[in-house]
């Protein structure tokens, strides 16, 4: 960095390194030389591009580099002496995880939207961060644009945060939103969301809820302050839902959404902490019920603040550039007027057993339409301790489908419960199940 | 401050004094005593609410207030060696003013919720605080318990927003959501949140805008960079609104909402500002259609970032607590580890000219159900230039009334259309009037 004065407002220097000029690394170069001026009035900071590495130095790049250098190494960006903060728009883990300790270790901020590095080693960078006096910035690993890592490590800092849900992944968004507005299948959506782009070849990641699972690991870990890993979290992904079920769910007055939830367990320290991604029933009333196509959001409940909800574009070139920006601006001023913020490092989280994790649930089970069927089944709830709150029952032949929706219970109950109904002669076959945000 | 140390993560001390003790004050000390251990565990910050300034020492106060103290002197914080950092709670414009530069001259952080004083003497006061080398924050100051000001000055510093749109009045969003959902008259709805505490017994800085007026001058200032003052705003309350424009504009796909707008004018520097505050049509799908009740909401459109809103409770003890609390730990913060941000000063805003402000306009006419009407009056709409996207016309007796939605037009061309079809004899009556969010 040139020009460092703690005080004065005329423009500092700061002198960025880039790994990656795909998709959000082509937009990020584009913003700045488009922001470059604004950003110097009004913070007195010159964010200076000096140099991008990239794999293939002969591939033509339709972006104006300005001064900048296009280099294949590396070191050039994490090691070098003229370059003051390190961007890694790359991905992956291994290979992440070392350029960014080396640039952590020479001193240097960096800023990542890598989720899978920081799902998987982020506890490790985090403290490599804090011993060489420096920061690592991630707003855009989890929803895209939307600044929800900075309201959770700042503005909420001091909030009693009791639970985060969030719609994190805008692939699976946008497929579960076209089967809901058109009625469409699966695998008539996941072909569509391929042809446009919305999801990969293979769809895997984001289907199986992998994607979402890295989400929640950080949500979990800035959240609630204790390191939480995406080994953490269990995960369902959405590739089971049925066109019927979401007309099912309609018809009783929810939409299902693949949220990402975490959770405080406890009422005074060590909590607990609870984060799984499943597909979920949301209430039509409910704010998330509202997130349609590919945006993302992110409701978190409080103790103090209520129930607060972040919405907006969780991925795209441009969105995900905006919030690298931001870190970036924030990273720089750290490098312009001081005052790194060294908190104490992260702890391992209490992981609260996956068993006990507490939901209302949805059922459906086809059954012999016969007197008395319906209180063996009841029976069998109660007897695992499962509330039922409604069920609605309609006769197809000579068998019936009663549609559950229970009172809060915890997994394992409902685990013995469906494993005895599973047991029954009248019971003649278990549909779908779904975890419930509560009306 | 005591204990002050830049990398150590051994706790640092920030004796905190607080002037007015009231809803927020009150769940504020609540809020510190509750979170104080977690918040020193997260991020080595011990905050101890030294002293706190009240009018009356012998109200009694159902809050554990521990070893802080109660006085009437205002100097003992504002001026007091033993405060690091000063929380203005009492609100008003001209006392708080002497007060918060009377802290900010001692060089001591300020965090307030004074809307008021902030959109009369925000400049001021920024000024103030960069001359002595210390903080201004007022998170609290517009939609409670969101954290619409950090997003905006950190996360989306860089980013080229467009514009703003915020529902920032939760009086008045409850009166329209009440409308909305009971067909209920404004007289009724107006005495429901009168008796709910939602609004006062003099209710005109709500229902007519001015609260909303000075969060639009704010939320101006921040987004977009240059001082805008609540002179700067034009603003239109809510006491004309009627349970049948409600209903019409239901009928057409809209719900009335008050809303904040501000927008940047121009391709590039030097922008123009345009902030308004009046009843608008939303369209039903917008994210701001959903937010019922009290909840605040704000709906940020960007060049890079795209459209992101955030919602939760904007007023409140226990939600403004929450945002002011935010606000103390990152003083606090700058306070233990250095880096304040000292900023560029900010300019006066170019305020764009009220009267070339765009929107798409409804405006109703009862007319004389006579053949030729039509097209007289839609023939006034094209002299001025204002262009009709849709018309509906309903026959009562011997009159018709015509609903028309317009295409984006300016204040000025509508205002001469409405003038020469006001002069017009087949129109009886000119009806409702509204600003509309283009579908």
């Amino acid at each position: 960095m040139t020009g460092m004065s703690a005080t004065s407002a005329s423009p500092t220097t700061v002198r960025i390194g880039l790994l990656g000029f795909g998709n959000v690394g082509g937009a990020l170069v584009d913003l700045i030389a488009e922001r470059k001026d604004d950003i110097a009035s009004l913070t007195g900071i010159d964010l200076q591009l000096k140099r991008v590495v990239v794999r293939d130095l002969a591939k033509p790049r339709p972006h104006d580099l300005g001064s900048a250098e296009l280099t294949s190494d590396i070191a050039a960006v994490t090691q070098a002496d003229d370059i003051d903060l390190v961007v890694e728009l790359v991905g992956g883990v291994d290979a992440a995880r070392g350029w960014v300790s080396a640039a952590l270790s020479a001193g240097k901020p960096v800023v990542t939207g890598n989720k899978a590095l920081l799902a998987a080693h982020g506890r490790e960078l985090f403290d490599l961060a804090a011993a060489n006096g420096t920061e690592l910035l991630f707003e855009a690993s989890v929803a895209g644009g939307i600044p929800l890592m900075r309201a959770l490590q700042h503005s909420l800092r001091g909030e009693p945060i009791e639970r985060v849900m969030g719609i994190v992944n805008g692939t699976t968004n946008f497929m579960l939103s076209q089967m809901t507005e058109d009625g469409a299948d699966y695998a008539d959506v996941l072909a569509e969301a391929q042809a446009l782009g919305f999801a990969e070849a293979d769809p895997t990641a984001d289907v199986e809820g992998h994607d979402a699972q890295a989400k929640a690991a950080i949500i979990a870990t800035v959240a609630l302050g204790g390191s939480v890993t995406d080994a953490d979290v269990p995960v369902e992904g959405i590739s089971r839902v049925t066109a019927a079920d979401i007309a099912t769910a309609k018809r009783l007055g929810y939409v299902i959404k693949l949220l990402a939830v975490v959770e405080r367990i406890g009422d005074q320290p060590p909590y607990e902490v609870a984060a799984r991604v499943h597909p979920t029933m949301v209430p039509l009333d409910h704010p998330l019920a509202m997130v349609r196509g590919s945006f993302n959001a992110v409701f978190i409940e409080g103790g103090a603040v209520g129930e607060l909800m972040l919405y907006g574009r969780g991925a795209g070139g441009a969105p995900t550039a905006s919030a690298v920006l931001g870190d970036i601006i924030a990273a720089a001023g750290s490098l312009a007027h001081g005052g790194v913020r060294v908190v104490p490092g992260l702890t391992d989280a209490i992981i609260h057993p996956p068993e006990s994790a507490m939901s209302a649930f949805y059922l459906d089970l086809s059954v012999d339409d016969q007197p008395g069927v319906l209180a063996e089944v009841a029976g069998v709830f109660g007897r695992h301790g499962v509330s039922i709150r409604s069920m609605e029952q309609a006769d197809v032949g000579d068998e019936a489908t009663l549609a559950f929706i229970t009172h809060v219970a915890s997994e394992a109950d409902m685990a013995s419960t469906l494993a005895e109904l599973e047991a029954l002669e009248s019971v003649v076959r278990i549909g779908a199940r779904y975890r419930v945000v509560p009306q």
